[in-house]
């Protein structure tokens, strides 16, 4: 068996922990080199091999490939970029073929979420239809933690370490201003279609009473009555009311809570941000004073805060790349699988790409509170391992130390351009 | 000499690291327990002490006390409430007296920023005209790092922190996304009048073109051709677009930038953030797609990445207010002294009240670039200090353990309540 090359590819939302993925792949690559080429990586994903923009990592040091576990972002560009159909477009997946032929690849990792499995999975397809024999491995990643079939998704775990801290940290802020200034606070997070996020601020509460009071999910539809009743019950029994809401909440018809069809002077759609908007709900029909904060890509990229948890199981499941690899399996997604028992142990398993392409895994209904503003124990137990462990970043001069790359562009093998 | 009691008691915004210096102070008073009695802490500030809500922290267990150190937020609650001048309301003067002669206190204690040192001043004034002997110090506190004479304020050295820390890590995850996605990112954060916060995020630029690209201050009004402009030859130059805004941020005409007069469908001004606006400017002037962030109250609640320097300096003046009062100091505030030399060092001095009430800091003009969008080499040695170090807080189930004090009320001493 001739030796071949890898190419890797970042897709979609960063996280703080996809680099952690590529570090695990390509430490375990350069440890199997008597069976294993170069590693390239995409620069901004697919988009590299179609482009023929391939970073050749054999020109890295191994210093600056191990600070990719605990550097946050990706590193080497990702993209929102969808494949098309095999049909539709079929120049595409042809053109990656013969890319790949060009720099000599047998073996694509692609990592990413729904979408991204749903283009591996084509990728598959097209390389067996064309004849060439490409290794296909999917390795999931999202802070949505919305991939089906396995347990959960690395980078998830970080993000709910972040929004449980903060929040509980924000509550004890608000909590000592309450008497005579802020009363409510507002954190808005990411989840625009499931509330795995929104929920995993939930762990922070300690005991009835403490933050979060309220969490606003996108499963559960936005009752203004109920909720005006909840904060004005907790204000008055706790002095102050603490809410986590997903951007994704909606009213009962269906509309996004953060879409309130404003426009400005010019007649430009107001942005959004839900927080805002249930600040100015409860200001005006309860007239307590509020404060509000919106984390977007701070909670995905702060990897000051990741959870250790999170990042072994992005490492480990790009180390597991390899290995799979060289097992010969092609045409799956690595998973993680949680074992059984009362103490939290996971190993690393595989399942059909056609099983996880395109499909989104929602917060199963007993994870949801009766009075839908809350988390059950039942997801307590569930996430709560998710986010064990610190994995503090090396800090110099108060700030950490993000690695960087040389990023080296392998010298272009085609004549032809692709236009994208 | 007889024992004397101590009064304590936290005010206005609180941080990262008050908590800090009642540490300091309430370990140094046992440490001195043949000197100095109780230390009583006022419930919600200044307010405790005029309703009679006292916390006795003899209650509380050195393991409780020891925490307060890594714990954010107003353990003891704090209040935005400033008394009024001498002569407005005499009585409010003459209640604490009474109170403070009820409870046996003899060391004034008021941890706060300008308007907190004004009132420690005032009560200086009135304890002499009343020929009550009480020892006034005033221990400084503020994120806005905007009182005078102190090299630096508590809580500021975190908050400073916290935003280097978040946009580097979120200018690497935007450097991934600026291909096919986002091209600029806003991070608001916090300071009304001065934008030292704004400025600290500037520390995490390593070099031309990285994070931050813009930071927009209080200081400079706001020009919008330029900053377009800026914006602009950022993304093309690098392909992305940073901003850090200070929520203080005002046009030409000397107005809010985050108040746009904006109204809702039910007439509702519209709450600003100053954030959004910046987004809707971008998009609509330049057509990038944007992201945003409201750092808001996490950044000043964030124990977890709070600076080593500004932990150790708040507990150090917490402890110096005990020796200073033993000494026989009284109208004073304790200040943060920078050492000359080129190694960073520093020390607790002190200043008469009457210097540092009621005034604000600005940034020095010198710390501001020419093109009024970042910092200069000379703020970068003023602010980099202050972020050095890391002094996590202990974590249990991933999450940090913040003390919680039993919180007990002394029995109230005087018949007669007070109407604040």
């Amino acid at each position: 068996m001739s030796k071949k090359n890898i190419f890797y590819a970042q897709s979609g939302g960063v996280t703080a922990v996809i680099n952690a993925t590529a570090c695990g792949l390509i430490e375990e690559a350069r440890k199997q080199k008597a069976k294993i080429g170069k590693v390239y990586v995409g620069r901004n994903g697919i988009l590299g091999a179609l482009k023929q923009e391939l970073y050749d990592t054999s020109k890295e040091t191994a210093k600056a490939v191990a600070g990719l576990r605990h550097t946050p972002g990706g590193a080497f560009g990702s993209c929102r970029y969808k494949l098309k159909g095999l049909d539709e477009f079929k120049a595409q997946y042809e053109r990656l073929i013969e890319v790949f032929d060009a720099y000599d690849i047998g073996y694509f990792f692609y990592n990413g979420g729904g979408d991204s499995q749903d283009t591996t999975h084509k990728m598959s397809l097209m390389a067996k239809k064309l004849n060439y024999p490409l290794t296909c491995i999917g390795l999931p990643k999202t802070v949505d933690n919305d991939l089906a079939v396995t347990d959960n998704c690395p980078g998830f775990g970080s993000v709910a370490k972040y929004v449980a801290v903060s929040i509980r940290e924000a509550g004890l802020d608000v909590a000592s201003m309450a008497e005579t200034s802020t009363k409510v606070f507002i954190m808005e997070v990411m989840g625009r279609h499931a509330g795995w996020i929104a929920a995993a601020a939930g762990l922070a509460k300690e005991e009835a009473g403490s933050p979060p009071h309220v969490i606003l999910l996108p499963e559960v539809r936005f009752n203004e009555k109920a909720f005006l009743k909840k904060v004005d019950g907790c204000v008055k029994q706790y002095g102050y009311c603490t809410i986590v809401v997903s951007e994704g909440v909606r009213n009962k018809d269906g509309t996004f809570l953060s879409d309130q069809g404003l426009t400005d002077a010019f007649g430009h759609a107001q942005l959004g941000g839900v927080a805002p908007v249930i600040a100015q709900l409860v200001k005006s029909k309860l007239g307590y004073k509020y404060h509000w904060a919106v984390a977007d890509y701070l909670q995905r990229a702060a990897r000051h805060i990741a959870s250790k948890t999170d990042v072994d199981q992005a490492y480990a499941l790009g180390q597991a790349g390899i290995k799979y690899a060289l097992k010969g399996k092609s045409d799956i997604m690595l998973t993680i699988d949680r074992k059984p028992g009362k103490t939290y142990r996971w190993g690393i398993g595989e399942v059909a790409l056609k099983k996880v392409a395109n499909i989104e895994k929602a917060m199963p209904k007993k994870y949801i509170s009766k009075d839908g503003f809350g988390i059950t124990t039942a997801c307590r137990n569930y996430l709560s391992p998710l986010i064990r462990g610190e994995d503090y970043p090396p800090y110099k001069n108060g700030l950490p130390q993000y690695t960087r790359l040389k990023k080296v562009l392998a010298p272009k093998k085609l004549s032809r351009d692709f236009d994208v």
